[in-house]
């Protein structure tokens, strides 16, 4: 027997006691003019009643890592898998759950209503609430924080890169994403400077059609195939 | 009793077989010209012999976030607790650790060699390595993934930000934080972006002196007290 097989045959899991571990997601989405956040209304203690993230404990026998985990959660109460899916933080401590120790592993992702919209309605438990909206709902655990973070780091990223598009029909004009843009920042955006930041990406092709918008016609636009979106600016080298 | 009792009560661990949980953190420093990353030759099986980060398990009793793990592992091995430690990624799988599924959740920081030399040199299983380097050091589990993924980040944020002063001295040139910059990133970058992009910030301030280089005189500078040096560039509404 090897050192390491004599080791795993001796290794004692009681003496490293595991902490609670669970995975949760902050599943952004834009409707009505805003920003809003998926809740689900817990339906069994602790906290029952309250309202939490989509997620849950980890199926060891399935889920190859916890996106797997987060994946198959967000699957199981919207019907889709984002395509774009993001690590936002740990959360951890021995007071964030009546269990005990717990960690949970966080994600966050934006995605387009109109892709989520007709399966989640059938979900009783589950509501998208608008990000203005959050203090009517009493959350669990440290579950606010967690929106809160989400919503910091949606932000940033949104400063820095083209991440909205992903909140966008498959076809878009520049007026579309301007305004996806001022509505996840929540606040008004330089226009020249997003569509320069835009023409310069490169991950981005005219469909050749437009868009009747009043008296005005706006181009449609569409992302190459393949092109990862939420690209950080390169300002230090390229400037 | 409450229901929320009662189902404590009743709360059976056997239910959720937990995953083996740790707390592992890359540390970079800058040393001769070079980016280093603090790594720990394994005394005990797995993997004995192979180098791995420094990290470990969660003391429950005592720590009170995964943060405060990977500090009391980081403190253990070199004397210092980091200015700046930021969370990484979680890194998680069956296949990861052969005691089973597991979960590690990677913190990453970087330290001015001046502040943690001293103590490193007495805790012989531990080594700067520069990471041009790395090739000549069998990596423990998944831990060549994590480094990568570290200095991947760490090179993003260097782009948007004036993140290598924390490896710089108290006081610095901005010769010496432009060299620091291109060792991060491996690159070249444009001097005057640099200088644009410090003087803009407002988080430094003059200290009075200079540093002689050669025949040439350059203005000492040092941040200014409790100021986060790690802030995003916020382009799209400054433009």
């Amino acid at each position: 027997m090897t050192t390491e097989a004599a080791y795993l045959k001796q290794y004692d899991a009681s003496r490293f006691p595991a902490p609670l571990v669970t995975v949760d997601s902050v599943l952004f989405t834009l409707h009505q003019q805003a920003l809003c956040v998926l809740l689900v209304e817990r339906a069994q203690p602790p906290q029952e009643g309250r309202w939490g993230l989509p997620g849950g404990f980890i199926d060891m026998a399935h889920d190859d890592s916890t996106r797997a985990t987060a994946l198959r959660k967000l699957t199981e109460k919207t019907g889709i898998s984002p395509a774009w899916l993001e690590q936002l933080d740990t959360f951890s401590g021995p007071d964030r759950d009546p269990r005990g120790w717990s960690l949970t592993v966080a994600w966050f992702a934006l995605i387009a209503w109109a892709d989520c919209q007709p399966r989640i309605t059938s979900v009783s438990d589950a509501r998208w609430v608008p990000v203005g909206a959050l203090g009517d709902y009493p959350l669990a655990f440290d579950h606010g924080e967690i929106v809160a973070a989400a919503l910091r780091r949606l932000r940033q990223k949104t400063m820095y890169s083209l991440l909205p598009v992903y909140c966008l029909p498959d076809t878009f004009t520049h007026g579309q994403l301007q305004e996806a843009t001022e509505i996840v920042l929540g606040q008004p955006i330089q226009r020249k400077s997003l569509i320069r930041r835009f023409e310069a990406s490169g991950m981005f092709e005219e469909t050749g059609e437009s868009l009747a918008t009043g008296a005005r016609k706006a181009r449609l636009w569409r992302r190459k195939p393949g092109v990862d979106i939420h690209l950080f600016s390169r300002n230090l080298l390229a400037d």
